[in-house]
């Protein structure tokens, strides 16, 4: 009989959660200390609301529920699609912005809005990624100015530098910015959309990769070789602000507002970066475009050395939550990926405390009233019981985190002795 | 458009997830004093292993998944349960026995488990019942004598006590006992798993009820007559320990040892009960069935004046694990319902701190740089946008739960006020 969980997900061990645990309630406190406050909501998702088209390819993978009360056995032609009607969520954004249409007239404006839950990717299983996994988002709903985008970089590097993890670079983007390299490069903005699809695969393909993409939608290769010689100009600067008088010249059509915006980001970022030198570096990267469809400011991805890729992003969603609310709402939302940092971070076993050791032919009240006495005082103390050689046993216990032990007698107990060297 | 969550389902606002949350700390703080350690398995588990059989009425209110890669025509005399190969868990139990199974040789034995979380069931939504809600059980898997039942009592009342709720009836009773007493009336023992399904119903039903229901199955009234008598003698007795002494003389045949493991319960649970007076109070209640067939010894429910249905329930299930395991493990839980005990729950509101009100035409840089030097002492400070009359935002704020407040100048900042009174 196979034991193990459903392809593609695990079983966590006691060790692991509560590295997981002590790691979330450090996020989760540092967080808060921003004002975002924890909101909660269901895993399962309307299907029609999880597949609007907005998720990328994230809404292929969705785990899809059968409605309830089907017969057992279908007719011809029926169509599979018609025998759903919930899925898993595969994001915390699409239940974020139901959650705050739903909810807008009790929440005090702007939202700031933390998740930390599980989120379902029918994936191919591979090392390291799993079917089900956490994410952790923080979202401000309803500041339409460049002070949510400063706070959200700010409360995301607080977090990591809660969790121990400094080191971070943070690329940022805008999309306004790539709409307007890729128009000062020939392309139709009606095209927008599928150019950012191709050079969101440029990690991937290189600018070759680009160049023949884009050559069999029919754009002429000087397209893909104009965005690639500004990309290399911002690229080539010696300072984010440099970076910007760059987009400045090079850009004339580009709004002065999306410039100002970038450079008071970059400036909160240099503020953190002077107080906590060596813990963040910060430059305009105009590759980033990130997956999603909905983007429409600012965007981040946040890398580490120790981590392949990135370890936390997200940007300025302003369209997003208007279409389910039915009235405008300026939001940005940055996310960090917490399976890849969970194993980066900081983290202190926990202390298990005091191991008390009894016999299995002992009284079971007796055993009991030992262990009662020795958490009077508010200490932990787990009953184990004695087996084999003592001194192994002892090396054990301690391996597993206990810091004592008493051994139970049979009307009295041993005085607690040290099990850490 | 709608933007409620699914139906059956809700979302948590945050004075609520504060709530959720601390309760959540406070028993898994509790728990852990005992040695019970937290793991963690998949929402998600194979279909198969939730409809194995045991699962009671539960199984029938599964959400069952679509396999990936299906055509979405589907052909004529296509069966349902073809198209599914995993379901969302409807409990703890069954995910406990496979987690155990898989990971045996990496843990204790025996070994103490804390579950806290989400399961689901596609049951007919109602007025404070939801389609996903959260469970918090501890098990202890490896010990067959009574300790493990004792531990898990004291651990649970424990847990109550820390969340603030005493007065707990908890109402004992063992399955071997109720065989007893259904031997003895004249049930045979192949019968004996459809008179448990009768009897679960006797609160709603009555006597009369199972009466009916009995002879619909051929059984002379005699049969409900004689157990009605005896469960009523049981009931009749002053103490525990007499209901037990009566026990003895009633039924003959039950062996010697479940009545003295019932006692040394009833002694743990005395001790208990003159440790904090007033606290709980125990007794025998032989017409306690708990729903689920996999029962093998004793069973417990535990009763709150405040609560119209059980706060925690659970028992030993000796036999389960062995199924999946391939070799015999003694094992014994106890579940809190969460959703039933959080509202009840002693809590603080957490303290937000600092609320920094600005107005949005100050320079973003000098806003964060107030908010980020109340942060640098440790303390929370939210960022709060200036909207109407100063007097009636200040009590908002005070009822958001934010302890004082600056207000920004355009190049400093105010002293720091108390909100409270």
């Amino acid at each position: 009989m196979d034991n193990g969980p459903p392809r593609g997900t695990r079983d966590v061990l006691p060790d692991s959660v509560a590295r997981r645990e002590a790691v979330i309630a450090e996020l989760a406190l540092s967080y808060g200390r921003f004002g975002f406050r924890r909101i909660d909501t269901p895993s399962i998702e309307d299907i029609n609301r999880l597949s609007w088209g907005e998720g990328g390819d994230n809404e292929k993978l969705i785990y899809r529920i059968l409605r309830r009360g089907l017969d057992p056995v279908l007719d011809a032609g029926t169509r599979l699609a018609d025998l759903v009607d919930l899925g898993l969520r595969y994001d915390l954004t699409v239940p974020l912005t139901r959650f705050y249409a739903g909810n807008a007239g009790k929440l005090p404006s702007p939202f700031r809005a933390m998740q930390i839950g599980s989120v379902w990717r029918a994936e191919r299983p591979q090392k390291g990624r799993y079917r089900q996994f956490t994410q952790c988002d923080i979202d401000t709903i309803g500041e339409p100015s460049v002070l949510a985008e400063c706070e959200l970089l700010e409360g995301t590097l607080a977090a990591l530098d809660a969790i121990g993890i400094d080191q971070v670079t943070v690329r940022v983007n805008d999309r306004r910015l790539l709409a307007s390299i890729a128009g000062e490069s020939g392309v139709a903005d009606e095209a927008l959309r599928s150019f950012f699809v191709t050079l969101d695969k440029l990690d991937k393909i290189g600018w070759e990769g680009v160049k023949a993409e884009l050559a069999e939608r029919g754009y002429p290769e000087i397209v893909a070789g104009r965005c690639e010689e500004v990309v290399g100009l911002l690229a080539g600067a010696e300072s984010p602000d440099e970076a910007l008088d760059r987009a400045g010249d090079l850009l004339p059509k580009l709004p002065e507002a999306v410039l100002s915006d970038l450079s008071t980001t970059f400036g909160a970022l240099q503020r953190i970066e002077e107080a906590s030198p060596g813990a963040v570096d910060s430059r305009l990267d105009a590759t980033i475009v990130r997956g999603m469809g909905y983007y429409t400011g600012q965007i981040f991805e946040f890398a580490h050395p120790d981590a392949p890729s990135s370890i936390a992003g997200g940007g300025r969603y302003d369209d997003l939550i208007g279409r389910s609310l039915g009235k405008a709402t300026p939001a940005c939302g940055i996310s960090i990926g917490f399976d890849r940092v969970v194993e980066m971070a900081r983290f202190s076993p926990p202390d298990l405390g005091v191991a008390v050791l009894y016999s299995d032919d002992q009284a079971v009240a007796h055993v009991l009233e030992v262990a009662r006495g020795l958490r009077s005082s508010g200490g932990s103390a787990a009953l184990v019981v004695r087996r084999g050689q003592m001194r192994l046993q002892l090396e054990s216990l301690k391996t597993d985190g206990y810091t004592s032990f008493v051994v139970v007698e049979d009307d009295s107990v041993s005085e607690a002795r040290p099990l850490r060297d």
